[in-house]
């Protein structure tokens, strides 16, 4: 009844290009401060038994199969070609794609590909400026070169992402640092760095946001769930309050990816602030049968052109199928489940399904 | 099955007595800190749906139909006319009407007369003290005459309210103020005030709170969603609990108003606090199809005699139309789910239902 | 379709010897400051409604039945012999009993019998310290007493329990405080205690903790709601990030009592630490109707090998019922429901309802 033709995955990673065994599949559904304690697996989780439903019979097996039996025939097939089979069998149509992560995984073009679908890159501002930093030889010419690099991104990226929540916590300054401030942050976090060292400065944080604000792109927030260890609180959404008035009016759109467990928060800032939008999709992975109900409160008090459909998968196709079916399943529940309540019109849940699902996605970031 | 006969609504605010266009009438769906973003209407909002769904019958036409053809249907017949059509069809016996808020608003007498119901008068106290600021020449008569404000709103009023909360937060300290404390801040506030400069200043705040709470009528406090561009986790009523704490015993009764997204923790102080009541109705217009969870979950920890019922509507009789049948289909849904499931009589439930519609708010504001 | 076969109760306290009026029966359905506001009953809460609905019948009555009429079938039996049938008709096989609460209430032995069942004993630690403290002359000697007593508790008990949260929230420095810290905090004690005061220093709060963990023993952390008038987000877990990250790879098992209204949070940590568990039942037997509801968002973020049931069950045998009713329905309704809608299959649910019910509790506590 509520299907729409397609969907644009405003935010993923690249897969994994290297074969997995049981252990190292296990560990990629899930982020965790170690491995899974003894007598329990990774498996049983919402993310590992919704794995279990939906991609066994993209691979011909039946669903629900245990996970040695699956893990045999994702070898059998070879990484490459289970990915091809699983990417496809997601039914997305463009995925936008940050590139900010380590590990062997494939670009936006190889996703592409694999998945039958367009890419566009999102760059991670922290990652862009550890690059940077890696080869300038002082503050003066760090602080240009990002600059300039920020600008170069711009060209070719659909959006920036900032992991300052991650990093940091979302309690910032709301207000662009001073060139002072900046410098001398700058220059210690350059005196003191040793390689791959990753930037945690509230200060560079606090510039890159801005210099990022200032490049007209979207700029994506990570809220709620992310850094497996740290305080989930210090990412509660609601904390930018200060930051998202500080920006509105600039013409940049906001997007808080992720948000749960305080979505509801998130949505509450996409009613209030014309320029932020909420994700409504990186929890669904998480959350397996419980999608449906997440996605609900997402839609309580976020105005429906202001949400956006993503899946925050990354290393495991697995993960980009689960992202994907969960949501389609999920919008088909809830917004179903209105129109047969007598709620909403039938019309008006297609139209609002088809927003979520890629056309909000296509006119915050200028897709096509 | 579940229908209690009659609703007061213990928080709401008058009607627009001006014609609205398209864009006027839009802009009262919801509380934002600016215009609806390009590309996007606040009429795609869960408060929008539900004004779509429910108020075109109540004007001869089809549910849901285009909102352009809604407000010419409304023009057509009249401001006035289409009020008094859209009242009486929400089935309210009791409005306690908050007359603090600016804007071109009906007063009770007319919402009574319009709606064919009574109306009562609920006194904002932060109004009250700028009223009497500006009459007031020097501290000590605006002090004395504040008192006698109160003192004497307190015998034709039925409750106070404040928005302290969404003037300064919840976060006040909960005794109150010293004399020479709140002198010294009353001479700071009326000496640097100009026209119409709202109270903000946390020891009038606390000031205002104490004397309405020395009155004996119904103390409402504002809490969650409020002032749309302040932090909303500092009107979550948790904060509020070494005032309720400092209040227990006096005789005076405090509702919390609203709660969402902190509904469960307003919930929970009702549990614990025999003065405490918590409102669950004002967050039902914001959520419209969600309604029936959002009533659900502060009936976890809410005893059912501590519950209320309230619309907090303003300006729009669409949203007072809202209001009420959301929270009569939100009821039945919910009540009678749980007798359906065997979880409670149906005797019970239907008793429920008539303590939060009125039973309640006629013992909490000695309505006959 | 879903019924686990046996039931561990994880955390409960014995039941009241004494005979019980209409008033200290209701006294016993909610934990609150004051009696009940005047018009209003406890029997009108969650907790109230799900008494009437399933312990009516374990003693010939009809569901539903009023108050008066079940206390006077209740006094007609006696205490003992309404103990005893209720219990037993709770469904459950191990009482893992916290026996540090004052009142006249059974010893783990005496619920054993009468429930027919197996019990454990869990030793709350501020209470033992205050034991200590009272027969202790020295700091030296309550130190040493105390190490000793732990120790000694070791080797009886399954499990630690602390209600640290609720004497001082769960906002502690994560590192156990120094020897010279915890010396001049139990000076300190000491010399102000009177009779009978309890424990709320911050420093031997943390004492406690760690000389827990050092025992091995699975440690149980008081979180959300407990002590009626303190402000709940004080015992938010999420508070307890760090003190967690402090005691991981140590070997020793926490678990977080409760949760609720935070159980999302708790639910979050058991996900990522492996060595950190959520209870999903406490809160069941607070929100009644609604039980189903609260165990599916713990079920969102918990790894299903670390969700354990308890009751929290105090004073009333009822308490016992019917969390032990709420939590197995709780469970049939929702992994049922995930069978119907093929996002689980009928095998995987039947595992986990019997990993929650039972099993997580024997590994984490080493039953038999």
């Amino acid at each position: 009844m509520i299907d729409p033709p397609s969907l644009v995955d405003q935010y993923c990673h690249g897969v994994l290009r290297t074969e997995l065994g049981l252990g190292t599949f296990e560990a990629q559904l899930a982020r965790t401060e170690g491995p899974p304690a003894p007598g329990t697996t990774l498996f049983d989780t919402q993310t590992g038994f919704a794995v279990r439903r939906w991609c066994p019979p993209l691979l011909g097996l039946e669903p629900h199969c245990p996970p040695a039996r699956y893990l045999a025939r994702r070898r059998e097939l070879g990484t490459a070609e289970a990915s091809r089979r699983l990417l496809r069998g997601s039914g997305i149509t463009a995925y936008l794609v940050d590139t900010g992560l380590p590990g062997d995984l494939t670009d936006p073009g190889e996703l592409a590909r694999a998945g039958q679908a367009e890419a566009h890159e999102i760059v991670r501002l922290e990652q862009l400026a550890e690059q940077v930093a890696d080869t300038s030889g002082t503050v003066e010419s760090f602080l240009a070169n990002l600059a300039e690099s920020v600008h170069g991104a711009a060209a070719h990226a659909v959006a920036f992402t900032s992991v300052a929540g991650l990093r940091h916590g979302l309690a910032l300054a709301p207000e662009p640092p001073g060139a002072g401030e900046v410098r001398g942050a700058a220059g210690r976090w350059m005196a003191a760095r040793g390689a791959g060292d990753r930037l945690t400065d509230p200060v560079l944080l606090r510039h890159l946001l801005w210099i990022a604000v200032a490049s007209g792109l979207p700029l994506q927030l990570h809220a709620g769930l992310g850094a497996p260890g740290a305080r989930v609180d210090r990412t509660d959404p609601v904390l930018l309050t200060a930051f998202v008035r500080a920006t509105a009016g600039l013409g940049t759109d906001l997007v808080l990816l992720h948000g749960y467990p305080y979505h509801r928060h998130a949505a509450h800032l996409a009613g209030v602030f014309p320029h932020v939008h909420a994700d409504c999709g990186a929890a669904l992975v998480r959350t397996g049968a419980r999608a449906a109900t997440v996605l609900a409160e997402v839609l309580e008090l976020a105005p429906f052109g202001k949400i956006l459909f993503s899946r925050g998968a990354r290393g495991l196709p697995e993960l980009h199928v689960v992202g994907a079916h969960l949501f389609r399943a999920a919008l088909a529940r809830v917004l179903g489940g209105w129109v047969s309540e007598g709620a909403w019109s039938l019309d008006d849940a297609r139209r609002v399904a088809t927003l979520i699902a890629s056309g909000n996605a296509a006119r915050v970031y200028g897709l096509s």
